[in-house]
């Protein structure tokens, strides 16, 4: 077989067969097959799209060019979340623990942000001590013990996805749905799960910026996740507006364990709970979603869900102490940005929103750029919030000054304040999309 | 300007400026931009295609990433002619003397063969001694004392054409309208030429296989031609099979001999006069086709055409005395391959002829690839003609015998033969497309 050959059939739209895909994609990661060549594969696969039987051939070589975890050992369903990302999202900090702390094994392996989405891990260490760097077998032993734990891919796991996600990022070939199904698929079948929950944001927030694209990466990850024998189901939801109110590392940690406390924002909090209940059916530990709400908000109002995360923190070397406040970071300065007319939040660009917490420095322009855990913002205002002239839109928490004037006009220019009427706040949770 | 983002807006189908296609190529010629960024914007090119301003900007570009010839000292309208190539496509070793007599001035840098398809080079280097790898001095003193030479490509001439046509070669981006233009068009105007005759083949031996395919190109080439203000005219011709009747790099100059002489036969002879005629007219030594053709007979007839013919293999170091015989090189064996029933030759695959010459050694299977210049084969049967039991399609030519079964094979394949009643001929010259 020669890598030319596949190029130009792939190019010519014909389906490839699962050995070419393979010879592809094993080629690559063991460095026989160039860059050259699989760029141009990437590209042809953007633009020509694959079948479901190549995404699954996709899906599965990647799977299998790493590691496979084994939790088999560890009594209970191994059920995970995954969401696609968005600002403000720090649901996984909630329903790690309370999906564990109901009798579910999280064996969550996450990533860090790019760009305006934020990610689990950098989240994760604004903890002080917290390491997000367990090798297989202390992650092994923390979820055995806990019920779940929260780590970065190893070298071990889908070393395709790490080379192949590295071309991608250079050659404009992010955006493809069997490129992102492979991407995130391989990573979290790798965990050795029996079902993933997954939530796919839709918004201005969001990867997917309309309803319609995430349906259709929502039906490709969850067919091919069918087909490899894993169970899921996937939400589409709401990412039009920050979700809850804190965006940026040791603000969301914050506003986590607020949720966890039962005291968190309604919609962050009905998200984690709703997410929560999916695994909890997946896993087959409740009949229905209802019954299985009902169970997760007991578990937050007992405070057995933050003990759980307290427990997974200090397992992981953070400082439990954060439940008691005073040890996570704080940004020195804060700054309101205001309205300057009355009226109604109509609309936010929320990516514009994400892109101003990563000028504080709460995320990352480039992969090589470090996180300040204290910068970030509290949003006031929503979608259907009356606003005055001089009310705060949003408080913004920053360290190093050089970038707030630019963050602050991403803020203004996100904002859209209309005098037309009440405007009703967007749905949450836009769709249930099943196997 | 980041080439992540040019790659995105080519992805997503946006027309390119004329800085962003120059950023790309040039930085790709420098080494400043990776090889795998620029397969994916080939394979984007290919699927997504290019405007006719982006076409332009492509085409200039690539022409001024290296050195422009000026032959305007020397007298006389500078034509050159150039073929998509195809099997048996001698026409450029009579039509450059055959201008050059009639006082065109024909700096013509031409290509190597591979696969199915034969190069101007390799049939002249069949001459014993002949150099294609002139100096531009020496390119520059041959064309002004003889009015024509031929030569191959040379590291001054559009660099980033060399750099692109390896990459694309390897990518599977070959085929695809836009980078054909470019990177034909930014040899042949390197040549400091007023003007340009296309010859586009079409059929089962030409890499365009329908005539609408054909036409496409020849369009994209002319109007490019154009807008940089270079006359053209593009002649679409048929290769339903092979041109001519001999195949192989010395058999192909001995054929060319026998046209300069007058003695060749009628399709190339034809097609020489008529190309030769359309250079005239371009050139405006000539007021009709039907008047630059009587002309260009006349060359023929009275032996001029053939003396500036060995004049160029002279200055070229090559041995004048291959226009008495004996001196190219000639296979040791020959070897039939004939009819096992009668009818009439209905149809021929004329690339699975090409090949069978490419497997006896006239032509490359790879670059690296060393060619037998007496290899070859000599046409009996041409479509429309009638064949008995026994009578030969083909006369195989060949040295090595290792191949020589596949060899006969491919021919055998590459007939059809009928008993449907008379098949016409082909007609030679299918259209004139103008600017």
């Amino acid at each position: 077989m020669r890598a030319v050959d596949v190029l130009m059939r792939k190019r010519a739209g014909v389906e490839l067969s699962r050995e070419e895909i393979a010879f592809l994609v094993n080629g690559f990661t063991a460095g026989e097959i160039p860059d050259y060549q699989v760029s141009a594969f990437l590209m042809a696969v953007c633009l020509r799209g694959m079948s479901g039987e190549e995404t699954v051939a996709l899906t599965e070589t990647m799977l299998r060019s790493g590691a496979i975890l084994d939790f088999s050992g560890v009594p209970g369903p191994k059920i995970d979340k995954h969401s696609t990302g968005g600002v403000g999202d720090k649901a996984s900090l909630v329903i790690a623990p309370l999906a564990a702390s109901m009798g579910i094994v999280v064996p969550m392996i996450s990533g860090r942000g790019l760009g305006h989405s934020g990610g689990t891990l950098d989240k994760l260490e604004a903890i002080p001590g917290f390491s997000v760097r367990l090798d297989e077998k202390r992650f092994h032993q923390v979820v055995s013990q806990i019920g779940f734990a929260m780590v970065g891919q190893t070298e071990a796991i889908a070393p395709a996805d790490r080379k192949l996600y590295a071309l991608r990022d250079v050659t404009a070939t992010v955006e493809s749905f069997p490129l992102i199904t492979g991407s995130i698929l391989s990573k979290k079948l790798a965990e050795g799960i029996d079902g993933l929950v997954l939530d796919v944001k839709v918004g201005s927030g969001a990867f997917m910026k309309t309803r319609g694209d995430a349906e259709t990466l929502a039906r490709s990850m969850l067919s091919t996740a069918k087909r490899l024998g894993t169970r899921a189901v996937a939400l589409l939801t709401d990412m039009s507006q920050p979700l809850g109110t804190h965006v940026g590392n040791a603000l969301e940690v914050e506003e986590s364990l607020a949720v966890l406390r039962g005291n968190g924002p309604p919609d962050l909090t009905d998200l984690c709970l709703r997410l929560t209940a999916h695994m909890a059916v997946l896993g087959r530990i409740a009949s229905s979603i209802e019954d299985a709400e009902k169970r997760a908000r007991e578990e937050l109002r007992s405070g057995r869900a933050l003990s759980k995360f307290l427990a997974m923190v200090r397992a992981q070397g953070g400082d439990p102490k954060i439940a008691d406040g005073g040890v996570l970071p704080r940004a020195s300065g804060t700054k309101p940005v205001e309205a300057d007319r009355a009226g109604v939040v109509s609309a936010i660009d929320t990516e514009k929103l994400g892109w101003a917490a990563m000028l504080l420095g709460a995320g990352r322009e480039k992969v090589e750029d470090v996180i300040d855990p204290g910068a970030g913002f509290i949003v006031h205002k929503k979608i259907g919030d009356e606003v005055l002239p001089g009310e705060p839109f949003v408080t913004l928490h920053y360290n190093d000054p050089s970038r707030l004037a630019e963050a602050e006009g991403m803020v203004q220019k996100a904002y859209s304040v209309s005098d037309a009427g009440p405007i009703p706040a967007p749905e949450l949770i836009l769709a249930l999309v099943e196997q």
